[in-house]
């Protein structure tokens, strides 16, 4: 029987539907948590902006409305406010006072991580953030850690819970985006204004995080280019389901040529591939390396007891840090890739054409994708014509983003072409 | 920029299939492992019996016959030997000498683990075995690390590759059980001797392992009740098609009001289970926890790099506890829990019967059910009866295996009833 070591002050900054999560398995599970930190965890005070306002099973003398003075007094700080300020200073203020900090904060981590990460660094403690990418899925640890002797070369994530929602309703029911988007928002599966979701904003932040985390390259949200599932219509998703795929919004962060390629938009993937089963509002992470192979880490992205579950893990690992000594892994002593242009990815296009119904349309067609050496998967007729209009889908095979764009625009401009109906990328093929 | 630390000495017990990609990455990555360990790793040896023998890119002045000599001049002990002896006595020599552990060796850890987790928490070293479970899946730590502030209440594991193809086979080309054996055998996708994996051996030393990080608890491979794949049928299979399920072989732990469970046998899932989609030979778990709700963990479960991979990440977490001090989790500290009696787990039954086609046999039927305490969830025919027969599918609720058992034995024994089909266990519905 070890002596019982002197408990570990925590502070919570923030008491929402995470914080208060959190607050509960610090209490509920404080005996198991001793035995495996080596030492008790005390929760010592929480931040929140009005402390008049009762929170569900919280002790209300633990309250405070003065975060900076709490953060001053702790050995480990939970960072559960989200936005950037005033998260980011108290972070700072944290490793200032030697701190360790848990955050599930990932706009924060997106727009600033690298900086956070040298703080950390420089002050000696840990910032850990496993609960910022994909919630209770574990990711970060086994990026960090098991894949360390290996080298990552690609990561496709469903990160986002609403559009995945929205594009499995759009298949099962064959209903439009928007129709089911509103439905979503009557369920409250949706927010009011869904522009962060829908337009691929929230993927884009978990995106720039993942692959920091994959490449050890500084990726922030501005170097994530960006589509989101507005576009996607009943007939995308009907024409992907007859052919053998499934539309996803993917996060991607990939080791190309050219350097680290960090991007979102949403994409059809091959029915066999791990994650076009992933459904509703669950989330996803694919990750190739090159001797594990391909990994999948699937669970739940969202919602207060999963991404509590998360924090309190990282909790755990921080607090055994102070009891034995030493820190977690050390991000910034990596080398580091250059970021590719965006218009660099290498990626596979299917797109959709209304066509003049005649002889030579092909011919001319393949001849504008010859030109732009990109090489044709797969061409076939998509229907049967009538009214001397036909319909084509083509698929390629890999080739830069630009391209690819370059020619379907040349293609949108010949005069036997009345529309592009649809361009989707392919991935996991 | 921090003073070069002194080089850490790794031995590598064993050069076959794992061990030559362990000295590979050792050497490959070893600019990137010293940046990540904060020091460099020196691989100072390779024990094999036969040093005469010569091995594809592995420096034949490392190899040696001396492993107990090896052991005793090391800080870190790489164990890819495989079997019981003299791997257990070369890692209990390690410990002695004050050098921590990585293994792969699942059938050791089986049998004695628990004795092996004391022995290097006496001796204050860490022993870390990521590959042991299911190859390069990043499992161990997750379990250890990430869901330490929450409580695992169930695990179903494809965790044998061999059967999971066979069954995949059996499934998309209605073939029967023998004869995708033949030809696994002929691709050597399966062993000439298959026993270990078609009767689920392999699988129960994973279920031994899973049980005894899920609950903290002393499972070894005497406690995990285990029945192979030998018995089904293409029939089976076919069935399991039709009513929307696929049959997979489950090693399976389990937190239940009698203690834990922890089994092997063959599973109906349905076909919107995640687990119901790994295919080939890949393995994937399947962990519920009370807080993170539904986890999974894919990909590939054997073979020489993603083992290494694995390895390799193990290597790096163990030598970086050196160089910072501090060592892993201890797993001999937690709350432990009672097994439970084989009998106890509970789950439920789909069994198939041949009866006489006549009024009142149904009836019969439903009342042994309702005698044991057991309610049935569905009750249909298969097929249209024909010459007095008729084939009859009945479906329980979750009950004790032994009420289930004792349930078929009695419906068995009716006059009425010709023949007991088949009996097979649902799971994860």
């Amino acid at each position: 029987m070890v002596a019982p070591k002197e408990a570990l002050r925590v502070g919570l900054l923030g008491c929402g539907v995470v914080g208060s999560q959190v607050a509960r398995l610090l209490v509920e599970q404080s005996e198991d948590l001793a035995a495996r930190v080596g030492a008790p965890l005390e929760l010592v005070g929480i931040a929140v902006r009005d402390t008049s306002k009762a929170r569900d099973g919280v002790d209300p003398s633990l309250l405070t409305d003065d975060a900076h003075g709490l953060v001053a007094r702790c050995d480990i700080v939970v960072e559960v406010l989200g936005g950037i300020e005033p998260a980011r200073t108290l972070i700072l203020e944290s490793f200032a006072a030697g701190a360790s900090v848990v955050t599930a904060n990932k706009a924060l981590l997106a727009q600033d991580g690298p900086t956070l990460y040298s703080a950390a660094d420089a002050a000696g403690v840990d910032l850990y953030f496993e609960a910022a990418v994909a919630g209770a899925i574990p990711l970060v640890r086994p990026m960090r850690e098991s894949l360390a002797g290996d080298r990552v070369t690609r990561v496709l994530g469903i990160v986002n819970g609403t559009t995945n929602y929205i594009l499995d309703e759009m298949t099962t029911k064959g209903l439009a985006f928007d129709e089911v988007l509103r439905t979503a928002q009557e369920l409250g599966y949706a927010e009011a204004d869904p522009t962060a979701d829908v337009e691929g904003h929230d993927a884009a932040a978990k995106a720039a995080i993942l692959a920091s985390l994959a490449f050890h390259t500084r990726v922030s949200l501005d170097d994530v280019a960006c589509e989101g599932i507005t576009k996607i219509s009943a007939d995308d998703v009907a024409w992907a389901t007859e052919t053998g795929h499934a539309i996803k919004l993917l996060a991607i962060a990939e080791l190309t040529d050219a350097g680290v390629s960090a991007r979102v938009h949403p994409a059809l993937l091959p029915s066999r591939h791990p994650l076009a089963g992933v459904g509703g509002a669950f989330n996803a992470v694919f990750v190739e390396a090159e001797a594990a192979g391909p990994l999948m880490f699937y669970g739940q992205g969202a919602g207060g007891a999963p991404t509590a579950s998360a924090v309190i893990g990282d909790v755990v690992s921080v607090a055994r840090h102070r009891v034995l000594g030493g820190k977690g892994p050390d991000e910034s002593s990596y080398a580091s890739h250059p970021l590719a242009p965006a218009d660099a990815a290498v990626t596979s296009y299917q797109f959709r054409l209304r066509v003049d119904d005649k002889p030579g349309v092909l011919a001319r067609v393949a001849q504008v994708v010859a030109e732009h050496s990109v090489s044709i998967e797969a061409m076939r007729q998509q229907g049967t014509p009538a009214g001397g209009v036909a319909n084509l889908v083509l698929t390629t095979h890999r080739a830069p983003e630009a391209a690819l764009a370059a020619t379907v625009a040349e293609i949108a401009g010949l005069d036997v072409v009345q529309e592009v109906t649809s361009v989707l990328r392919v991935e996991g093929a």
